[in-house]
């Protein structure tokens, strides 16, 4: 099998509307997409940028190779032969900005936007909503998590649960982008080098006699880290007594025990008695790893209830993003060269109205208040708008609302959207994944913590221009 | 980046505990593991197993190369270089049992048993439930859409909102063995030979002056399949009345318009009224397919309004298992060897009584009725137990209700376990990819329609052997 290739990982109505193009000779005009979300997961008053990594590989790794050539020729015999020769010839020669991975974004901001031939712009669209929506969808839960867990240590366990190998891989990756501190996939580790934790399982207690002997094996083989599970039997009559006994053995070697693990039962009792007893024995620093299907809302609740969690290990519920395991970003035309070579906006009606986008190249802008160092909202522009760019004053208005409006100055505007590809060449320079993750924390900061408290949090202002406003409103009357 | 090696798709407490047992000299201590879940998923009455193609590449590929090997180096300090070499040598010399892809499968029932060196059983698990539990999750949800649409079309339309690309590919996969007709993922069309099928999209629309230009355009070059989405600017005004018009033109050309696509709005009402126009305009064969956010509640819901949608594009909500995204497969040791050679049962105790592993190493049985040819109950008995293998008598019981019991026999008891690696040997004959859905058809024959329904099914009989239950009993006594 051709695993590798990535080429083909879209619809079948890409190939056949590149055909259509390539037919009708239209497959050089040039189209400008824009990718973004139409509303934010979980409730949550923001979401955490990823994705691009993956975006930036793909892009420069299609190539329609010989395996591809030959299916997509047996699958459709209209396809005419000149049109595979072109196919083969294709790479992305385009201009791809993008919203780069960790920052903080919002409901309808372009996080991609891409300019090049129809041809290549259509071909690359499912990939890209598939690795954006999934890798920005776990960095927002994780976030989420993160935000409850405050200093607290937190541990991506979620493999076995998730949506196989590469959400497991690049879901712990979006995790730790937002802030987690390890993951148990060691794969995951090698290929990102995300620092990587693990114990034991039960198998290993079960594998031995007795569960003391089982604790004992083990600390013994790997005594400078070690972590016990303590719930195989009994968690507070067999299992924290005899992991007392391992950390009373590895104090006579010198050594300290790093930590128990519960995975079972009631975590805010379990662990308040657990606690107690290894303080008891002189151990307090000993600490508690707490699983079990954990979220942000069990953590908070459990944190209320005074639990005596140091750690937590946080498995299906991130992976999955159980509680809505997807994201609705969409990709959506916004301009086409007209026959005079300058750009037409476009719009799609839709009986829907928070569905009819927003037609004309645009930028986003992050308005960051020279007073506070914070910032008052975003700001979507035509492309070609000027005055923002000067820091004139603009109108922040709501456009359903417009008696809600102020006017700004003083400010300074952040572009979200940084040139990633130009003309098919990739002048991007890849942060490092710790920079990526610094970079996320820094982002963070720009934000009253109103806008991030995980229930009913205050939104975040959003607004287009209004020139942009009223090319949305001339279109839709010109379609209607 | 080495994408490819899955060996390490594996947490790190598996690598920790192989060490341990290769320190301590019991890795090649043989040890049987089970893997099952313990709760269907989406109150269904069943679940499709799915996931063993996956595993069987998986287990063929598994080898430590010369960058797993430098990453555990310089991941653990303590790990000895006699261990890293070990780890070079590793393949899978074992035994692995499975259940068919495509079978009927209930809780507690063992989809897989390995019995093998505990320090290759222990290495497999994490990945292989990372694949059964995600592909059975999907299989199960397609089947339940499969049991609404009944012989209507499916189209599997969800890579875009899909957990990265292994879940768009495999989810296909699972969801083509449940019954769908086609994915629109065209590398998932290629690897594993699934029918694709596309149409275009509204940016093709949108990139033309007009909707009846494109739709004119589109059916000029691929005239043999054209299905139009009609919904860019206005559904009835405009959308249907162009297709008709292109219907129209194709039947001047000696062809037929396969179909329109309906992307939003009132899909029962929309659909009725464009069934409506296309008849009066005499295009009864021309199909509607829908898409739009569906699952099997809304599909059901808009068959009974009386919708008239020949095929159903699904996507996000199958491709994610919108309602349940997880299934909880786990992987539980229950006999390893003790010293004199023989296997010893263990059994993991909970506080939470349904998490009570049972021990012993088992096979399971669906008991056929030789009168009526449909199955009565799974049955589920220690390895070595002959009564059922020789069509003896049995009792099915109920542990927690014994009064709820009955003696079976002119049955026929069929073995779900098949051997698929024996001493690391791959027996099992894969069958292809229809085999293995032509096969699932037929399981649903063996279940009365009462098991099989959407809401609230009956419950179909799983029983353990009375030998079984008292091994339990008596380690349960054991432990307390």
């Amino acid at each position: 099998m051709n695993y590798d290739n990535l080429t083909l990982h879209t619809d079948k109505y890409q190939i056949n509307m590149m055909y259509a193009h390539w037919m009708n000779g239209t497959l050089n005009d040039k189209a400008v997409f824009e990718l973004f979300f139409r509303k934010l997961p979980f409730g949550n008053g923001y979401a955490v940028a990823a994705g691009l990594e993956r975006v930036i590989h793909y892009i420069k790794g299609l190539q329609f190779g010989d395996d591809e050539i030959a299916y997509l020729r047996e699958q459709e015999e209209n396809y005419e032969e000149t049109f595979l020769q072109e196919l083969r010839a294709f790479r992305f020669t385009g201009d791809l900005d993008a919203v780069p991975e960790g920052t903080i974004v919002f409901p309808n901001e372009p996080l991609i936007r891409v300019e090049a031939r129809v041809f290549e712009a259509q071909l690359i669209e499912t990939a890209m909503l598939n690795f954006v929506n999934f890798q920005t969808l776990i960095a927002t839960k994780a976030s989420r998590i993160k935000q409850v867990a405050g200093g607290d240590g937190l541990l991506e366990f979620g493999t076995r649960r998730a949506q196989e190998a590469d959400a497991s891989i690049w879901g712990a990756r979006a995790a730790y982008v937002a802030g987690f501190h390890a993951t148990s996939n060691l794969r995951a580790g090698m290929l990102f080098r995300i620092p990587t934790k693990g114990t034991h399982a039960h198998a290993w207690v079960q594998g031995h006699e007795t569960e003391e002997e089982a604790f004992r094996k083990y600390a013994e083989v790997l005594p400078d880290h070690v972590t016990l599970l303590v719930d195989t039997y009994d968690t507070l009559k067999s299992g924290v007594p005899n992991a007392i006994q391992i950390a009373r053995m590895l104090e006579q070697q010198g050594k300290r025990m790093n930590a128990i693990r519960l995975d079972s039962g009631d975590l805010a009792y379990l662990s308040q008695r657990a606690r107690h007893m290894l303080d008891e024995a002189g151990f307090p620093y000993v600490q508690i790893i707490a699983s079990n299907d954990l979220d942000e809302n069990i953590i908070f609740n459990l944190k209320a209830q005074g639990a005596r969690i140091d750690v937590w290990g946080v498995g299906t519920q991130l992976i999955t993003a159980g509680d809505q395991p997807s994201l609705g970003g969409v990709y959506k035309l916004v301009a086409r060269e007209g026959c005079d070579g300058t750009y037409v906006p476009v719009i799609k009606i839709s009986g829907n109205p928070e569905k009819v986008s927003t037609p004309g190249i645009k930028e986003v802008y992050r308005i960051i208040n020279r007073g506070t160092g914070m910032a008052d909202g975003d700001y979507i522009a035509l492309r070609h708008e000027e005055a923002v760019k000067r820091g004139e004053a603009i109108k922040l208005f709501d456009p359903l609302h417009p008696y809600i409006h102020k006017v700004i100055e003083d400010y300074d505007a952040v572009p979200l959207l940084r040139p990633i590809f130009k003309a098919g060449e990739l002048v991007y320079a890849m942060p490092t994944l710790e920079g990526v993750r610094n970079y996320h924390e820094e982002q963070l900061k720009l934000f009253w913590p109103q806008y991030l408290r995980k229930l009913n949090p205050e939104m975040y202002r959003v607004n287009i221009s209004v020139e942009a406003w009223q090319l949305k409103l001339d279109l839709i009357q010109r379609y209607r």
